[in-house]
């Protein structure tokens, strides 16, 4: 990219997470230009929109940079000549999240945002959203990239990979908040960790690791078992033991803690959904008082508040992302791209969480090198499977494909219950799954 | 082949199982000539090795074909310069079984002789026993083809495929079986049946199905839903419904019940378990019935209560490969073979279950032309998976491998459970383990 | 199939080797009850229609089978409800196949009629032909199989794969040629004989061979050492050594003396041009006799003059195809077919020659179980890469493909001689080419 | 890598490129800092490496920068505890190279150093040596890199990845000769050049070529037509057409020459013969200027003659390699490396030139995500099976894998040429030759 001057796009503006995005912005202002910043939301969030930009606006100019904040529900305005579009939407908003969370429980299986059941309402709530965006895309910015942040990252960018001629990356935190955590264990920067990643999004794994240039993956499993050490604020912390990591031979994300401890996890999430409330509910009141704390005349700067919502460090990787595309850095990033054979056992049109070079044409695979052992191989395929099905799913509106997904969905426990999970999920989100209809 | 006598060698010659057999053997005696039946067992057998043999010698005597029965405990006397070896034991006897049934219910997994935990500890004690078997053909009888009707078959047929070095195939009675019902739903001789099949021993799917020539996939389906159709003996007969299988879009064998309804399974065994007794110890009770009727110095033929037993149409499927490859057939018939490509997205030294022509050199698969839809898919990987791993720690004695194993099986509960399930499953059964030592 | 009287349409009936085929439907008509058989040409073929169509009548009178002989210029009549469609067309009839031969000697490379340049240049002109019958065949038997002898037949093949939606199979009689002439040289009967076949249409090697059960590929690499072993009539016979086919490790069809003795065969070739003509020039004057024959009211059968002709066994393989169709036999016989995986190192959608299980849904190939080494793969690879972009020169008009194809073809001696054949052939063939207009 | 001096052997130190490696590494000094230089030679260029080692010595010096140098005829003693070893050998010298060039001439094939007859006959010579040396590595320096320069490189690395267990990367010249090339044609500087690498060594097309992030392939295919544009100092100079690089859709590598105009080079090199010579004997009297020259005891920097010689950016390649691993600097090399599924159409273990992230473990392909057309694939696909088994003839000492490597070969001309190559190849290289004794 030659331009000087950068319009982006955020779909989903009104977020509360747009504070760090902003911030991100004006860090990175004199590597990424950009000059026309579009915080776009729909009418249902004007009011956020308005909370948020109008901090937004505020941090610009507290900063000095030559940004422009626009706020608009407009979004093929938006999206029209645009460089970059991001997308941080929410499709039925916390409400539709808790429901995600509580209808899995009256089945005994795991509700969660992005993983099991729930990660597949939201899934097809939010693909042809998605979908719809892209429409936008391949008619007002047919150059422009498409950086993905909304949940479930990994299906939403199948699904763009499968049904949308736009270019497209799919970003998650995890990458850059487990080499944060890495770092802080074995005492050194950040940039003195190196990870071989793999596998789907929030079903991943470390296959290698090095610190300064030394492997340190058993050092690292060692450290890691037991709770405390590697955590997501969406993720409850119960830790893995020290023999299963070492014979597992890779560093699991926290998102496989469902997975591993399946009945530790449901037992919590029950409790809490008859407790404190779910984590959606958690967030809703959290996110009334960041707003409130956003509304205030005087603040200008992202608020040291915002951090206890989760998403750390999604801003530094979305905008490192933007910087490396806008200045071909080259440099390796770990994103969701098309596998197109970099993990042969997998179709080649699916979506895929691995390292890539980062150019101005946007992310390409490196080589995975490390075998992939059977007992990554076997989660990943049956999860892909699964992930297969619900794009299917949403995007046909196809109950039968609903169904089948979830069957094979290792976090559900029988056909049975796929079919009652589908039947509700679609009957409690009628309003967002018009392909259902 | 071109010799007009043949040996053939029963490891497990003192099951209850043998009159079957030699039923089998009798009958198609002017296709296959059988010279020397030799009947082994170990010391442990003796008894019912002498019961089952002296019925067998009365059988043949009875139906005067000029088979000689040889009952030994020299199993390398049976092997040597045998043409087929067959294998049908039981290494620690039904009071094994009892335990793969009752141990996994402890952690609330499903305990059942072939599928889950319970076929995991039985592949354990089998796969060394099964190998020193190859050993001995290697050296004694290299050109003989091993035909495996032990349990699990699949993973036994594996292990001999990545651990010797001679020709082997892999039995099961199912398809034989599915093909005699479908032909009952259908109303039709068996021979009118044709049927695509695909996965691994018991987790498979016919996938196209024709009878008398037209496509009845969708016929057949619905007759299956519901209970009473399709079913074995050692699987209870809980019926997947009219929508699940339409969708599926593939009949699957009676044992994917495990999988598709589990609480329900694992309900109807912890309640026998407590009751009437595992399934193991419900055929404790039969054998004893069976060998009593089989000392009657007065019976030469197959008595009707082994029917009762469950392995129907064992004998006539063992004694048809037989054939076929004696005498060059070239017809199709379904068992285990080395993957090599068949089944893409499987590794290629997998064992799979899927048609072949079976000719004088062994058997060789028919290319598998309907796609594998995901839901199909994705369960036969993760469950291979856990199946290479199995493989893995039963000959190497691998605790580690047997825990991920078991971790990533759809069965099994959590990362804990599989650590207990290993645990318990090692020291109950250390006898039969040396290689865990 | 369930009908009792069959409809069977045959695109170029006015062939000189229709009498070929008429005699195989009388000898094989208690198997398969061809009803009505439709002899179908084109305007400038209906002096030749006549005459041959004739003499079908004749033969199947005397024969005493009621079989109906339709003469037809309407190709779409012969089509409409037929349960096979067989082609045996020559674009451009025999003057063509002469420029096929000669332009190609022009440069110095070898001009034939199914291999190189003058396989490319009958490509060229056929494709469209064929794929024009294909869409009758979608429109008006949809249901009926595509059986096409026309040459070449691999290219057709593939051609119709990609672009019909038609089930199909290409035919070739080198499998039942080869099968004669390794039975002669054995001394057995022909179905003593089994042989791995693998490779694209004339370009082929058996890689395992048997004879009476026993591996008896090195025997007969032996005896098909130097000339007058194994041939055809279309190719010279000029012999591998004994040591070549011994660390070949495979049976090498008579076409590949194309590619192991280029030099020897383009010298002939110059000669024969200079002397008797090139094989379609000789071949021009036995048709000539070979029609005059067939006009004489008394003859009522197949005369033997036509094994002059070559295309020995054809009929044999074209009727033995139908029949094991027809009556779901399941037997194996070597086509070509869509290679869907059995050759890993080849694309998905191309053509094969391989071993298939014919039943009444078609062909299925049998797994290739031999390691094919690399002195096959590499031509195997190369001559394919080829043919798809002679597939997609002949469907799209496209000059550059066309460059292209020719010159990665080992038998084109350099880039600027494919630009050259390219232009000379569209330039004498263009009222055969009008998707080069 | 975190040693503050380095270690390194470069096997066949005695040659003279030797000049252009010291003034890569006293430039590079700052970055790389080499403390012990080994240059090993044989007994037979003992002379040669005295003189170019003094050379290397009055440089270092002049420079001021601390490398010491160090000659020996001991290589164990060089490769002991190496960081890098790098290998610049000519088993036979150029009286071999010259004999490689004149062979193939007998048969009508083009004779050169890499490709061809040729290329193989060097395989042949010199995949032995470099195995010892590798031999040597694996025991006294098990964790060094092995750079390997010497030709054929493609061959040479193969032979490595399937028969040694070093870490090793194969180096050419090309890639960077290429992107100098291009640059100047398009008038920017190098670094303003990407290009996406394919293909084998010395057999390799850009498939996608940006300069200034602009897609500029199509420009500079036409400026490459023709003659003059690019070009290497060891092929001569014919041009390609516009039309036919434009349906290629890449930029063919200088020796693609030899497969796309045989014909012309085959005249130049027969032509060259009969009169100034082949390469090599043109090399041999430059040679012997060149050490004339480095004789000049108060020459004490690289003499410009050098560049006459090839190779030119030999050394930027090796010293920017090494940069790369030991500074860890993940950029994008073009380099030889293991396949292992890049190239999805190749088997995985042959070695394959595509872009590498290069960094302290070695070289990392970059997913390659232009789809490779057939016109390619198909070349790449015959040569490689050439390749492969030229190594196994090297390796083994296997005459018939060496006759099935040369007939495949696009550059032989028949199966019995092959024959005739072979055996005067080993006739006449018998004391370089011992496996085929």
């Amino acid at each position: 990219m030659k331009k000087d001057s950068l319009k982006v796009a955020v779909i989903g503006g009104g977020s509360s997470y747009t504070p760090e995005l902003i911030e991100g912005f004006i860090q990175r202002y004199p590597a990424l230009p950009v000059r026309d910043l579009y915080l776009v939301d729909i009418e249902a969030g004007r009011e956020k929109l308005e909370i948020v930009g109008a901090l937004a606006k505020r941090m610009v100019e507290k900063a000095g940079v030559p940004i422009r904040v626009h706020l608009t529900l407009d979004r093929r305005e938006a999206i029209r000549g645009a460089d970059f579009v991001t997308t941080q939407i929410r499709v039925g908003l916390l409400a539709a999240r808790a429901r995600d969370e509580r209808i899995p429980l009256r089945y005994g299986c795991i509700g969660q945002e992005t993983t099991g059941a729930g990660g597949f309402a939201k899934a097809l709530r939010t693909i042809p959203v998605i979908l719809d965006i892209c429409r936008d895309m391949e008619e007002l910015a047919p150059d422009a990239f498409l950086l993905n942040f909304t949940n479930p990252a990994g299906l939403v960018t199948e699904a763009v990979i499968k049904h949308a001629n736009i270019r497209s990356i799919g970003l998650c935190n995890l990458p850059i908040g487990t080499r944060m955590q890495v770092a802080q264990m074995a005492g050194v920067h950040p940039s003195d960790v190196e990870m071989e990643w793999v596998g789907l999004n929030h079903l991943n794994w470390v296959t290698q690791l090095r610190v300064q240039g030394e492997d340190a993956l058993d050092v690292i499993l060692d450290k890691a078992a037991g709770t405390g050490a590697l955590g997501v604020k969406n993720v409850p912390d119960f830790g893995l033991d020290h023999d299963f990591l070492r014979t597992l031979g890779a560093l699991p994300c926290s998102y496989l803690r469902y997975y591993y401890m399946p009945d530790q996890m449901l037992n919590e999430a029950q409790e809490a959904a008859q407790t404190k409330g779910t984590r959606a509910e958690v967030v809703q009141a959290l996110e009334r008082e960041l707003f409130a704390l956003y509304k205030d005349p005087n603040l200008a700067v992202k608020p040291p508040q915002l951090a206890e919502r989760g998403g750390a460090y999604y801003s530094l990787a979305a905008v490192h992302l933007m910087d490396s595309i806008y200045n071909n850095r080259k440099d390796i990033q770990t994103v969701n791209v098309r596998n197109g054979g970099v993990l042969s056992f997998l179709p080649d049109d699916v979506s895929i969480e691995v390292n890539c070079v980062i150019d101005a044409q946007g992310a390409h695979p490196v080589h995975v090198e490390t075998p992939i052992p059977p007992q990554l191989r076997g989660l990943i395929q049956v999860v892909k499977a699964y992930e297969e099905l619900t794009v299917e799913a949403a995007v046909k509106g196809d109950v039968g494909a609903a169904v089948q997904a979830l069957t094979i969905h290792p976090l559900v426990t029988s056909a049975q219950a796929a079919r009652s999970l589908v039947a509700d999920i679609i009957a409690e989100n009628r309003a967002y799954l018009p392909q259902f209809a």
